[in-house]
Order: structure tokens, then sequence, then C-alpha cells
């Protein structure tokens, strides 16, 4: 792709997120986005398969790059450690998009079938992470109990950020919530359960 | 109610499952459930609103039973402790349900508004689960990591349970679980992050 692909995927993105929130998911054509966006319909399908992948692009993602957060945190760590490990890059890759995701969120709330894709992503993104704890050694059940975990504070901490007034950063958000998280499990009676 | 409705319940309840499976959700209706059980419509109504509610019934239970936990459990208990305190007594209501939520996951893993509702249960699990909290005084941020953490775990432990081969208890596989991630989060690095 050459140095103006991203600009031209942007551009596709606002248009159809527009479109969308304007008309409503199921009106809008692919030929209305290129329309306002001033582009051709093959252009578009070098950048999304159809309407519904300019909303799921990013994702489609998540599950491989947090797998490979997984994969990649040094070997000695424990799984809430890699969890620690992982969350800032995780944080990262949705910098400079909460417009972006504030007016995905209303489109995707507003449309049963894409709300429950939506909800399925996250299913995808607990399965993925088990498994790549499961491959650097982690118990089964303990493998899947953190991954329902980190899928938990990521759903939380972007619902958070997406809907806060101040702009906090995603990071800040989720490494909080993290922190929370280690504390309310530090608790002196935790253990004896 | 007199003695004999949890039966007739059940029966009903039985019929429309077979059917659900046999025909698929969208086919069955009020009517051929009733003539399967062998009883009136105006007995299905008795104990459902409608075809739906025979496979929801139990899940729109699931937010007030947590809550009542919640706030019932010990006032001195951290909200990890609540999740720990709690856990037996939501198992005890699944018990004896293996065979229909078996089935039940089978009829709604193949309809998409089935599978949609199933999974924004899950989401209203939470937000009870983490209002109950706030209601104990636990700060917002852990109210919603703890909740979180709560539902992925019941929801770890109703998959396996239910895809079990041999039969164990509900609640050993979820207090199983529980002990599990409380293991994880106690590992030594945990706090440093």
């Amino acid at each position: 792709m050459g140095r103006w692909e991203p600009e031209t995927r942007e551009r596709l993105e606002r248009a159809a997120l527009e479109l969308f929130l304007e008309q409503g998911f199921d009106r809008v054509t692919v030929p209305a986005i290129t329309a306002r966006a001033g582009l051709t319909t093959r252009t578009f399908h070098r950048h999304f398969r159809d309407k519904r992948e300019v909303l799921f692009a990013d994702a489609d993602q998540m599950p491989v790059l947090a797998a490979r957060l997984v994969r990649d945190a040094p070997p000695h760590l424990g799984p809430v450690d890699v969890v620690a490990h992982g969350l800032p890059t995780l944080a990262a890759a949705f910098e400079g998009r909460r417009a972006h995701l504030k007016q995905r969120k209303v489109i995707i709330d507003g449309h049963d079938g894409l709300r429950e894709r939506e909800l399925r992503k996250m299913e995808t993104l607990v399965e993925a992470i088990a498994d790549a704890f499961r491959a650097r050694g982690v118990e089964d059940v303990t493998a899947a109990a953190v991954a329902e975990t980190a899928v938990g504070l990521v759903k939380l901490a972007l619902r958070r950020w997406v809907d806060s007034a101040e702009h906090q950063s995603l990071n800040a958000i989720m490494t909080d919530a993290f922190a929370r998280l280690c504390d309310a499990f530090q608790q002196p009676h935790a253990r004896q359960h």
C-alpha cells in the first residue's frame, strides 16, 4: 500500500460511520459510503470486505494481538503478570480511536445483529487468550479463568474510556482497574476459600 | 400454585425443549408445545409469557439471585470473599439442571437472536453484581472489575459443567476455578504492577 492509503482508509471509515449514524446501518450501501468519501467502490474493497468490516476490522485484530502479547511475554511471568505486561500495548492499539469507538458503540448498540457480533468477538478474544496461556504451559482452568478476567478488564476499561467526559488515557483506566482487582485479590481473607 | 404445579412446569419445559431441538425454535408454536405436553395453552401462560421465556426464565432470575447474595453476605467480607461466599448458593440454583442446560445450549447456540439474548443476559448479570457491590460501599471500579471476574468464572464453570463427560458438581468446578484464579493473583510478582 502506498503512503496515501491510511488516509484513504480513514476517509472511508469516517464516511461510513457518519452514514450509519444518519441513516441506520441497514440502509447504508457501499456506493453511498464511497460517494460520501469521494472514492470508488473499488478503492473501498481494497480496504474492507463489506460495510460491516468497517466496524469490525479493528475488533478482528484483537484476538491476534492479544495472543501475540501473551506468547511474547517474558517466559518467567505468571499469567496475571502477563496480563499486566500486555495491557499497555493493548491500550496503545486504541490510541487516537476514542471518537471512533464512541460512534461505533452507538451504531452497534442500536442494531441487534451487530451487537451479537460484538459480544461474540469478546468470546473469541477470551478463547484466543486462554489458548495462548495454555501454549505457555499454564494449567487449563487457570488459563480460562485469567483470560475471562483479562477480557472483563478490557471491556470495562473500554466502556469507561468511551463514556468518560475527561480524556483520561485508556492505559491509565486499564492499569487502574487492574491494580484495584489485584488489591481485591490480595485482601487477607481471599486465600482462605 | 398447587402441589402439582412444579411438575406441570417441567412437563411444559421438556416438551418445549424437545420441539425446539426437533423443529428449530422459530417453527415451534405454543399450541404445539402444549399438545406435546398434553396441557392447555392457558396452563402454559400460567407458567411462561411466551416460548422464549421457557429458555430464559432461569437466566432472568440470575441477576436478582446474585445481587441478593452480594447484599446478604457478611458485612466484613471484601468483594472477592463475597464472591467465594456466594458461589455455592449460585451453583445450587442449577442443581439437577445439567441435562436441561445442555439442551438449552444447543438451541441457543443455533439461533442468532437467542444467542444475543443470552450474551446480553450476562452483561445484565455483571451490572447487577457491580451495583450490589457499590451498595456495600465497594469502590466503583473495583465493583465493576470484581463483577466482571465473577461472571467470567460463572460462565466458565457452567460451560465446563455442561460439556463435561463425568458428572463433576457445578459447585466443585466453580470452587476449583475460583481457587485457581486466587492462586494466580497471589503469585509473588502480581503486586508489583
